[in-house]
């Protein structure tokens, strides 16, 4: 079994347990998901860009992932493959000759 | 090579062909990490709960998981391993007999 | 004085107590409005529509408005002024005819 | 009549003339929020910490006050009132002694 299925598997489990596939629609796990990040956000608010505490970054990248995970299985998507078809299509949108060393968004390239 | 390698090592080989490395401190990318789920999120607004066009929503959640895996790369986390520890602390956080079924706050349970 | 002058003037003499105008560049002021932004969201998480505890939505709301005065300040921007623009801008983009009783996005209509 | 009901009186015309109160839920509103939050924060993203367009600046932050407003006048709030009781919360959590010059969070003082 692959690592995300183990993911997957085990995110399922934990709330089939606890029987809160109820809540879990998907507009409220993606409102979840707003949450989380920003509270991994929170961890660098005032603050220099790489000084954080490593230990709370993981917790709240944990709870990112899990929800993102969630909202994956919800609409069975291949995290992998959605990835890589993402990454061909910002590569159309930020060619390299034009993108190297600018953090110009594509419509300003 | 597993599956969240494979995907690690293709978004840092776009990245630098692109020379973003520059760009990309922590900070940012959290930032990267809400913005992307607030453009996930829109799919939503003002919709009934589960009533989104899974094509964008395919290209959205890739976009949160592309910032998930460099910030996970960048402070160098295995995501299968964070995870199962966080549903550990879960597990205590949510006891099955205090937790099934309500949608509660651990600290309102 | 208009109550915005003084709701900018009560936040500003909060923060000069405090010797915070140090941390309070305007990309951490953003940050910070996202944050609180979602704290306020995580009030209604899992819940139904209206369904929200009155007295936390007030708490959080205050620190919503209180991000985005300080943001106003520091760009000496009048809130009525820059609203009553904006709404303007949507009349162009969102014409009756066209925008009545339909929650698409204008490069939908 | 004070700034900020011409705020919401402006605001709740362009809804009604548009039949939009329909889509105005609390939690869609708090949702628009967050989501406008973000859309600010992405002028900041990859950039030094004051370097942001102040015309794009204007029209995001319009945005996050337009749904601040809607959600405050929902809930029937004052927006001033609440802010200036907020403060005096804050003058508690932060006493000026231990907060002075420090962006700790308030259980880390």
């Amino acid at each position: 079994m692959n690592a995300n299925k183990e993911i997957v598997n085990a995110l399922i489990e934990f709330r089939n347990e606890r029987d809160w596939a109820q809540f879990h629609n998907s507009k409220d796990l993606a409102i979840a998901l707003s949450i989380e990040a920003n509270e991994l956000l929170e961890l660098f608010l005032w603050k220099n860009a790489d000084d954080v505490n490593k230990d709370k970054l993981k917790d709240e990248l944990a709870d990112v992932f899990s929800f993102a995970f969630l909202i994956a299985e919800k609409f069975d998507l291949d995290v992998k493959q959605i990835i890589l078809d993402k990454i061909k299509i910002n590569a159309d949108k930020y060619p390299i000759d034009k993108a190297k060393g600018t953090a110009k968004k594509y419509d300003e390239l």
